[in-house]
């Protein structure tokens, strides 16, 4: 079986009343991608037997490889097994593997095995186990007509698992042709999409056939990518990064990195390789800038912590905000903000200090100072900047946005001031 | 035209390699199944136009709605409008409104407007337009063989607003039907699937056939939800609260909600209810308690601020932590926990305070302090009591659920203490 094409099929009624957000698939697809193999389309099924065997009728002759994820927890909102068992005509066995491995589950976490739990180490005779380590439902691997079909959990982390140390080294293993894909990416803030691409269009009117681009616009981030399909990895990536050095140069003032990365990411490996430390007051963000600093392993080395006063009352006697600015100009000023960011850096005794005093909405705005309304502040030995915007969406759009405002700001300040 | 089924299509390469999390299907899909329609089915396609056109062809005759979602902005690898031109056999026309619209939009901006620009408000003469106020791309909707075929763009907030602003008023119009769908939620924190499975095992099985019941976990919270249909909204509510209720009793320890809602919502509204303020002291977490508090509009009233204390020197030097604490100890202990609750509670002046500090992973464990081991604190005039859990997942994940845990631990002092 050698793999270039796959459909994944996620299971699940929580999908199609919208209550859960498919990242499974995404998930999938970028390790299928990682690895060559073009995901040509993905369906979302209800959790019924028809519905899968249908889905399996149409998929199986479209592509060398099928994933379906969801559908096999413990509880009764679960028919994937039994369809598969059928539809492979096989019949339900127990393994032995698997089942030490449940009870051994259970054992552990000092919890009762119940029947149901039994029941998860039967496994249809017709398919190979793909073993679940952190879980109790086994992965399935099956084949028809040339084509696998596997079937993983839904929970995140056990098909995540599965796909990385079981399925992903199969299909390496199966592999025989060579074709390789190829991507590069170019990740800009604070410049639109329709902008970017008139900036560049005789570059990307110069493409070969063989390398597109995509626009991927994310709360003020734009990621363009560049995908390219050929035979030889070292030509297609030299051929590539041509193409994403010329874009790259023409877009420099807006370019914050060259490789699948976010802010936080280019922020704390900035601060790492220069040695320094950053903190952060926060009003209207809540503590998110710090979170997602935080969100990135080794940020203890650079990040000291942060101050999210809240109330005006906090502003003033934990970061010694006046009363007379809060007082005359707000808690939402320039004046503010710039003693939000000075305080905090002398609180925490570090290199850099951001803050962020706005009003996100929904209500809170006044005539002079409207709902969206962000003042930011980023201050280090060399200066002290202030910044304000005006953010216009609802209040979690809002508030991804000043987040990202803020890191990149953040980042413009190390290179202006600290390379 | 009376809906009662949907098909969602989203299309975009990003979606098939992984890059972006496919949401806009979830607020679709949330949105038709509020007003009782059901989704059959969504697929994800690329961008190309007989991937386009197959769907199509596939999609209109099984329901009675097809939606159609991104592939709409202005750049080149938009190629949705021409591909539904060329399949109503349409020809392509300015509309004057969405022209106007376009320009203003631009004109607000004080930014130059392109040629691609222009040419999203050239609509197929065979489409109703559905205003797009947010941004440039308009919504579009076709018939055919009576299904309605719309087509929205990707970006979520103007998807969203032109759902529920143009779409949805339109189906509700054109309904003549009467069946209805209700859903009853009951959410738990802190108890398993499997074992909920087990103990309402015979709630479950004496579930009428029109009554269906799911199960959501979701970081530690369990989401069960009970769906509905009939012809009565009144008479299925009734019917199906009966059974919400006695899901409840069975559950007792572990509901905290009976409503769509979250962890800090129910902590914001029972602050709210018993006028209540909080703080927080964050170590691991990195500010993501404050932060997923001041998500809920309305949290200034109750919420004050938060010292995030990621390094051990602002442990002691801004909240007071002992440094024989520190270094006997440790920063991952009980008393350090207990003197950061106590200390930003004096600090912020509240009612409650909330502290964690923790090893997330995947690095920083010791022999007796492995990875993913966390300490909180709660601490009020009542009490000051200390927790400790292990948590066995990844960094992100660990740091999801010890939010959740510190929010159910919050929610569960109020109640034990000031209620």
């Amino acid at each position: 079986m050698n793999c270039r094409t796959a459909i994944i099929i996620s299971i699940g009624d929580e999908l199609l009343i919208g209550q859960v957000i498919d990242t499974n698939s995404a998930v999938i697809a970028q390790q299928l991608s990682g690895a060559g193999i073009s995901v040509l389309k993905k369906y979302t099924i209800k959790d019924e037997a028809p519905e899968i065997s249908n889905a399996l009728d149409e998929a199986i002759p479209e592509a060398d490889l099928v994933i379906m994820t969801g559908g096999l927890g413990p509880t009764n909102d679960d028919v994937t097994k039994a369809t598969l068992n059928a539809y492979f005509k096989g019949s339900l066995k127990r393994d032995e593997t698997v089942f030490q491995h449940v009870v051994a589950f259970f054992k552990k976490r000092n919890r009762p095995m119940l029947v149901v739990n039994e029941a998860q180490a039967d496994v249809p005779d017709v398919a190979q186990v793909l073993f679940n380590r952190l879980g109790t439902a086994p992965g399935m691997l099956f084949e028809k007509n040339n084509t696998w079909v596997v079937s993983l959990p839904g929970v995140p982390r056990e098909m995540q698992t599965i796909m990385l140390e079981e399925l992903m080294p199969r299909l390496l293993a199966a592999r025989t042709g060579n074709q390789v894909i190829h991507h590069e990416h170019i990740l800009l803030f604070g410049r639109g999409e329709s902008y970017v691409a008139a900036d560049i269009k005789d570059i990307e009117d110069s493409l070969p056939a063989h390398i597109s681009l995509a626009y991927l616009p994310h709360y003020g981030l734009l990621k363009l990518r560049l995908s390219g399909k050929g035979t030889n990895i070292a030509q297609l990536q030299s051929e590539m990064g041509v193409y994403a050095d010329m874009i790259h140069q023409r877009e420099l003032d807006f370019v914050f990195a060259r490789k699948e990365s976010t802010l936080e990411r280019t922020v704390v490996e900035l601060l790492q390789e220069n040695r320094l430390t950053i903190a952060s007051a926060e009003s209207c963000t809540g503590g998110m800038v710090a979170s997602r600093i935080t969100d990135i392993p080794g940020a203890s080395a650079v990040f000291m912590g942060t101050v999210v006063s809240y109330d005006n009352n906090i502003k003033h006697r934990i970061l010694g905000v006046k009363n007379e600015t809060l007082e005359q100009e707000g808690a939402v000023s320039a004046a503010c903000v710039i003693q939000m960011a000075q305080s905090v850096r002398d609180m925490m005794q570090t290199d850099i200090a951001v803050a962020i005093s706005g009003i996100l909405g929904p209500s809170g705005g006044t005539p002079t100072k409207p709902v969206g309304l962000v003042f930011f502040s980023v201050s280090s030995k060399y200066q002290t900047e202030v910044f304000d915007l005006n953010f216009p969406y609802d209040r979690a759009i809002n508030k991804e946005m000043v987040v990202n405002t803020a890191l990149n700001l953040v980042r413009k300040h190390i290179q202006a001031f600290f390379l």
